[in-house]
């Protein structure tokens, strides 16, 4: 039933090999590694605005145009900076793996720490901001935002449960689509405007301040999430067509064309139209209103920069279990997590990455401006890691051209780390002292779980002294069996004959809540009129495992140090699930409690039951 | 640290031989017994006024008086009737009891629910009444009325997982108490009176109609919760000293005359004060607060009816888990239920009835009225199937005047059943269906149980032939141990040492993703140079129990029906809590899986795991 309703669900299981799907070229791995990044400008313009409007009204907009030149210069300076790392590492140089193998474990788990928060921000800006979207163009939506993402997200869960692969091809059209809507936005509000319109100026109600420093640096941390996105290539080189590291700057370099076209395109239109996105709407759906009313092309443009955002979410998704994975490869992360579920989808991940968005979308509302304030950090932190990382690489290495190369990757490193303290710094408040908390917390945990994992291995590991001192012809302890037994019947008379063949040590034990329960099971075992003991202890205390214990550990057992003690429990196996309530758990707690013993081996032998009536009836008739 | 923690809550655990406490006479015996009984003063009279009122105004409080004499009436026929049968159950005649003795065990499944129903309802009417009268006295604490009812049942629940015994002397106090009080409300209300105090009469607000029969009904059936509880006497008649039967049926009389005096009293004087009750506050406290202002008595008033009330719904605590385990025995619940926990009380009673009566409260907002729909239903259907049994007892039986004590128990079955009818006719909307629904529903549930645990008792029994049978010299099948290991390690050597001690047939079974993985682990595994085979299966699907099953059914493994094979799992076993995260539960995943394969015998081998930064160091050290 379980198994069916999740074949339902979720598919059929894939098999390792189909892995290995089609390679990229520059036309679909364009497209389809550029959702992330292309997809920011449907809210990093806007935010910056919401900063500056309520503060200094139509002032704002030319301060959006500086703040916008800025994002771009260093979009340039990323964009080259990407093309050494996408070159260094053809097998994919995320910033966990440039961190860990240049800067160190603590670099690496640091990086690991910031894009984890990455990419579960990932989801939750970008559906929220999808949700922002449709609910500026359809209006009465609006009260329903948080369901509305919240269902999105489970979607996503589910899609990626069963399989969606990111690098189908299906996934680069939507990035052309809105690719083209915004060109069409920005060629029809500039051709709108020497056509003669003139836009209405808006009403700022509130008497307005001045610019501030820190007002700047506000908006300035919101724009950098226009940025987020655009290592998403240097991931990817060995999704590339041979030669792919060729393919892959080409790919960069064109990506970083079309956000500097479309980001700094809408910020010039967003400074002739001057709308107030927030309470009204998203502003690229503002703007795309004054321009082309409610007509075809308001639609187009709606539709699109949802199906972005949510492919945008999307990327996450193949993101965050593959880091995870990677971490877990290195024990920086839980075992399982390392371990593909049966639809090629790290399922846990998956699950994790899915709850903890939902999560955050629920107390922020699905608000982005909110949750803009964790977002750029995280982001930033591992743009700087990875920076340092190949600046430290180049210094090491010492190859051609290491002078130019590592003065490249050190401007970028110094660049962004500037930014990374601009950006805890004003948005403090707003939430990324939340980031800042919580990266050390997690890096501790890391740690933590790194340390076990190194000990169990110490502990696991033969050595070659020991592989010579191996001799199983020789007996080196004793075994014993004890089985357990709460009445006598045929469960109990099938272990002791399992419990006989495997060893000549067998006792009989049975715990009897008085003298009456202990001399009626004596008396029922007597008549087996087998050649094993039985102990019966009392216990007042109606508990089964310690007086089990304390036998083992008495004098009246023979134990010496080293033997081997099997306990054999029956076990009921039930046909129907409801069953099972009816037999509790005793087998398993008892299991539970036992294995903390050394040297007590745990049997569990199953007793298939028969169905109630078939066995009712049958045994009416024997 | 989790065993600590619940000795500190619940504290030592209690021997079975503390069990049999001080035995009651008469002074304690009925305060003891009568907290059920003697609060539903507390709310029997104010209910019939809240149904009347709205309608027929300063009328009701006459029809109140008529309505308490007939329910004072059927008080006493069932007093003489239940003494009856105290002096036929010296063990304690509860309506389960009696039913199933007397009617068959359908008659015993449907008290059984209807006192489930009951105990319940107790507790939620009990604790939502004695949360009214707080607030009543307190006004400000009545948007809190749920949260002080859920809390209250969790003081309850903890103190009777810590082994609170109704029977202590403490328990006697309130209820000498509670009488003394309304005692005094009724003299004090009378002498008021006499001095010639003329109580302001309330507006009524509404038009008012005319009684009607369905009104009358309607609160009769409310005023019948004045008899809940009169029934606990008969079930208790062991815990009195000898004479117990007399002791059991003074206590009885005396506890009926009580009620009389208590619920007949309140209704006159209510029917002099005319009193508002419902969103004013609660019957009782409005009287007191009219007769005394806010002096001493009118704060005993209101402290003495909150402790009787929350005594009465203790009452439940240690009625309900006491039924469940009868039933239990009986085969009717779930055996775990007959278990007393390790402090002598029924813990996993405890807990199913405070976790449905913290339902219950929350559902209907800790409102008496809208709980008492539900209540006197399950009551009566118990009193009808008690009274009825005893009469088909004289009647089988024919002892001694058997035609007289015919008639009482037969008139007494008669009238309640008169009154079940009536009570669910007449609340059939206001929730008397929910109970009607209910029962069937869980009499089905028992019969379902009681027919799993025959089954499993058939397939269990030895018949005398088969002990005959038994010859555990003769070897009747072979044992076989596969050991399944995801690498070679100390664990798994450990594992395999143990299986060559135990059988001849040993196989080693590993489950590689591909070739190359395979062909490392044999080559490892050859190192070993011991003398037991590998068999590598590849599963491209990541799955470890199915290629394992495959396997024992291919040909290629040597099994012969009837054969058991016996797998041998290693498990760590680690230091701390949060480690067991770290190494997920693939062993219990298998071993549940396992288990449903006839002849598998499914083993544990433990392998404690040593403290991580211990183990580092000393591993440094070696």
């Amino acid at each position: 039933m379980k198994n069916k309703l999740k074949r339902i669900l979720l598919g059929k299981p894939l098999k390792t090999s189909a892995l290995k799907g089609e390679r990229l070229g520059i036309l679909w791995g364009l497209p389809i590694l550029s959702s992330d990044a292309i997809s920011s400008v449907a809210y990093a313009g806007q935010e910056m605005l919401l900063v500056l409007i309520p503060a200094v009204g139509v002032a704002a907009y030319a301060q959006m145009s500086i703040l916008s030149g800025c994002i771009i210069g260093l979009l340039i300076v990323l964009m080259i900076s990407y093309r050494q790392t996408i070159e260094c590492y053809p097998a994919g140089g995320g910033a966990f793996i440039v961190a860990k193998e240049n800067l160190g474990n603590i670099a690496g788990m640091v990086a690991g720490a910031a894009l984890v928060v990455d990419y579960i921000l990932t989801v939750a800006v970008s559906i929220s901001s999808g949700v922002e979207q449709i609910t500026s163009a359809f209006q009465y939506l609006k009260p329903y935002s948080v369901t509305i993402a919240v269902a999105l997200v489970l979607v996503l869960m589910l899609g990626n449960l069963r399989g969606i692969r990111e690098s189908s091809k299906m996934f680069g059209i939507p990035a052309y689509a809105f690719i083209l809507g915004i060109l069409i936005l920005i060629g029809g509000g500039a051709f709108k405007l020497m056509s003669g319109y003139v836009p209405a100026e808006p009403d700022y109600a509130k008497p307005l301040g001045t610019i501030t420093l820190l007002l700047m640096l506000k908006a300035f941390a919101s724009g950098c999430t226009a940025l987020t996105g655009v290592e998403a290539v240097s991931n990817a080189v060995p999704n590339f067509k041979e030669p792919s590291t060729k393919y892959a700057k080409t790919v960069l370099l064109l990506l970083s064309m079309i956000i500097l076209v479309l980001f700094g395109g809408t910020s010039v239109i967003a400074n002739y139209y001057h709308v107030i996105p927030g309470n009204n709407g998203a502003m690229l759906i503002l703007i795309a209103e004054e321009i082309f009313g409610h007509s075809f092309f308001f639609y187009y443009i709606t539709a699109t920069t949802f199906i972005i955002l949510i492919l945008a979410a999307n990327t996450a998704y193949s993101g965050f279990p593959m880091l995870i994975a990677v971490m877990a490869k290195e024990k920086y992360a839980p075992q399982q997590l390392s371990m593909r579920g049966d639809k090629l989808s790290y399922d846990n991940g998956i699950i994790v990455l899915s709850l903890i968005s939902i999560l955050l979308i629920v107390l922020f509302k699905a608000n982005v401006t909110l949750l803009i304030g964790l977002y750029a950090v995280g982001v930033f932190i591992s743009f700087t890691l990875s920076q340092t990382g190949m600046f430290m690489k180049w210094i090491r290495e010492k190859s051609s051209n290491w002078h130019y190369k590592a003065a490249v990757n050190g401007f970028g490193a110094v660049l962004t780390s500037v930014v990374v303290v601009i950006i805890a710094f004003a948005k403090f408040e707003e939430g990324s002292w939340i980031v800042i908390i919580l990266i050390p917390i997690m890096v501790f945990l890391q740690k933590k779980i790194y340390t076990h994992y190194i000990a169990v291995r110490e502990q696991l590991k033969i050595k070659g002294s020991e592989y010579e001192a191996l001799d199983f012809s020789k007996l080196e302890y004793q075994n014993k069996i004890i089985v357990p037994l709460g009445s006598v019947n045929k469960a109990s008379v099938r272990a002791l004959r399992y419990a006989n063949t495997i060893c000549d040590n067998v006792v009989a034990f049975n715990v009897a809540l008085d003298e009456e329960g202990a001399s009626e099971i004596q008396e029922k075992f007597n008549q087996l009129n087998i050649n094993i003991p039985l102990v019966v202890k009392l216990s007042p205390y109606r508990k089964v495992v310690e007086p089990l214990l304390r036998y083992i550990e008495s004098s009246e057992y023979d134990y010496e140090p080293g033997d081997i003690i099997t306990v054999l429990l029956s076990r009921f196996v039930v046909k129907k699930w409801w069953h099972r309530v009816l037999h509790g758990n005793t087998v398993s707690f008892i299991e539970k409690k036992l294995l903390t013993h050394k040297h007590i081996v745990v049997s569990t032998m199953p007793l298939q039951l028969k169905d109630d009536l078939e066995c009712l009836n049958h045994c009416k008739k024997a």
